[in-house]
């Protein structure tokens, strides 16, 4: 699936030294989107074996692009280079908002890492601030190679020469770039977003130049409360809904749809939150559109969560509402180690793992058969994840 | 696997109703020990698809035994007779032995279940003792069938007539019983305990009485601390190998091995803990002998980690201490959710949920990229989960 290549490239997992000293940044640093592929989608790639990247190391400063200059990178004007330019002014300005809302002086720690043929990286974590328990946003650009099987799978049934072409030409270049991140806040009545945007494109094999490419978008944004403050959760969907309308009245219902759907712990018939949206391997609409169809949904992350953030920041809580909270981190940390595609994807590969699992809260709780009593707030919450509602 | 098999019935997962009311005891309860298979044996069974095991329903008193009466049940003084009475003696005293050690008048829940056609379980819960953070102790008694494939690759080389007379007649009745329990105490100087022992059986096909019956042992009983303290690791150890050196000198030094294999962390390239010992799919000795041999196994669970306990209650301990296990009880989280083979088969074929995850601790902790200073105490321990070492 794209986003499984996107956020989990196959790396060889060298053996591990022996831990060496005070090294609170680690040498060699990989920083990919975790990837939320779609549940049913018979264009998905099945392409999760594989994936040749080469290994990273890290680098002191970010440099101008991670784009190779192959004439479809940097100074081309394509999409790849707008959508990288994309990802990385919305990781800046996501990152310079929350430090502003948080307002501690706790500031995001980065850290670079770049491939030698191209490619890289950048995230960046806050630990322990005023307003954020864990809060990671990162961003990646990735070159690799994927098996002409799923290239072929790419194709649908369009195609089909270039396909065998293909085929015949062996592992098919493959270019993807995107930005993830989860918030986490400290107070329980101030809800956990996730968001992540990412772009795909299959080059043509070198012995096979007449092989068509293949593009695609994907991503989402979805809000996890512990509570339901309705204000909140309207607002939210709001948002996301004014942001898919701009383009195509099918978009909110149907990615709304897809989100409630993808995040689904199915070991407990629960959603893991409130949604949001959601869309993968999308292709289907003039390139452009989607291009900025998907700048529009990552520059409303900030508008849908900030007001919230600041609301809900200082609401006085008791251990009652902590403890449930770290209960519903319980079930998050349950659907991203069981469920999310890219993570599990990631962690059988040998991905960077602190990248990974930054997506992790930083504590969660776990109660033998704990059951909400009815009618509180806390069953309200468990509700609308057994049953998704519309909420605008 | 046997202990998939064992651990994690399939059954159908009912639409969850909306959460009604105040329900700390839900009322239908499975619960299973959970399963710790091989990770590579040539003779494990494979059997996770496709195994049927009725519903089960709540019982107010736990029965004499669980067992059918079929002429190999109740009664019969045959090794599931003798298997299941030692299971249950083990799982009251090492209750017993809990409660009277954290000493606050804290005591196990218990839920007792059982199914029509036979089999069902008793699962022991203590949470927030005075000691314990969160301990299970669960045995449960299980029918059911799997697919003549599964059948056939147990049966290894031995016995293709049968094998083939049991692929022509259908569906294999299975016999399976086991304890499993995992103790997390509070105190950072006091280690996790896991054990786990097993029974396995099955029976000839209706249809094909001359069918070979198989049978087998699996279990095992691991250590896993946040820092290490020399004297409780070794007598850990020592216990283990007293047990193993009872009946035969190779079982230590193999089982050993195995544990350290087993409870892999790969994606962290670590162990969970310190290890301790491991088995599945035990059927090359004599069967009396197995049978002795789990239940020493078993009956060295307190004599190898009371002691531990008692020692370590009371060890004052800071923030600091706190937090590292914290956050190796992260780990414990990746290990169960991830990769242990019976917990996340359960997850995916429906079985009862708050019996699978009990093993998962009250608390948790993921820091982004923490790495602890060379030559602290906190190093040990990761660098002897990266490093497995012999402590006797």
């Amino acid at each position: 699936m794209a986003s499984s290549l996107l956020s989990t490239p196959s790396r060889t997992l060298a053996p591990a030294p022996a831990p060496a000293g005070l090294r609170r940044r680690a040498p060699a640093q990989v920083h990919l989107p975790r990837g939320c592929p779609a549940p049913r989608r018979s264009r998905a790639l099945r392409v999760r074996a594989s994936v040749a990247i080469e290994k990273e190391t890290p680098e002191s400063e970010p440099p101008p692009t991670f784009l190779r200059e192959d004439g479809r990178g940097a100074g081309s004007g394509s999409v790849r280079e707008r959508f990288e330019a994309m990802i990385r002014r919305v990781q800046g300005e996501v990152c310079a908002a929350l430090e502003e809302a948080d307002g501690s002086g706790a500031r995001f720690v980065e850290d670079v890492w770049s491939r030698p043929g191209g490619g890289g990286g950048i995230s960046r974590v806050l630990e322990d601030g005023r307003i954020f328990e864990k809060a990671g946003v990162n961003v990646s650009v990735v070159y690799g190679v994927m098996p002409p099987d799923a290239y072929r799978a790419a194709k649908g049934e369009a195609g089909k020469n270039g396909a065998a072409e293909a085929q015949k030409a062996g592992p098919v270049p493959f270019f993807a770039a995107g930005i993830s991140s989860v918030l986490h806040p400290k107070n329980p009545f101030a809800p956990t977003l996730h968001f992540n945007y990412r772009y795909f494109e299959t080059d043509a094999p070198k012995d096979a130049p007449g092989a068509p490419r293949q593009w695609w978008f994907g991503g989402g944004t979805d809000l996890t409360p512990s509570y339901i403050i309705e204000e909140d959760v309207k607002h939210f969907h709001s948002v996301q809904k004014q942001a898919c309308d701009k383009f195509d009245p099918s978009f909110h219902p149907r990615f709304k749809k897809w989100c409630d759907d993808y995040f689904y712990i199915k070991h407990r018939n629960e959603r893991r939150g409130l949604g949001g949206i959601f869309f993968d391997d999308l292709n289907d609409y003039d390139q452009e559109m989607l291009l900025n169809f998907a700048t529009e949904c990552a520059d409303s992350v900030l508008p849908a969560y900030v007001p919230i953030i600041e609301r809900r920041k200082d609401t006085p809580f008791t251990e009652e509402h902590k403890a449930w909270q770290q209960l519903r981190r319980g079930r998050y940390v349950e659907f991203n180690l069981v469920y999310d595609r890219g993570t599990t994807f990631g962690l059988k590969t040998g991905g960077r793992i602190e990248s990974i699992l930054v997506s992790l809260p930083l504590t969660a709780r776990w109660q033998y058969d704990h059951k909400p009593e009815e009618g509180t707030e806390e069953w309200k919450l468990l509700d609308a994840c057994i049953n998704p509602k519309d909420w605008i």
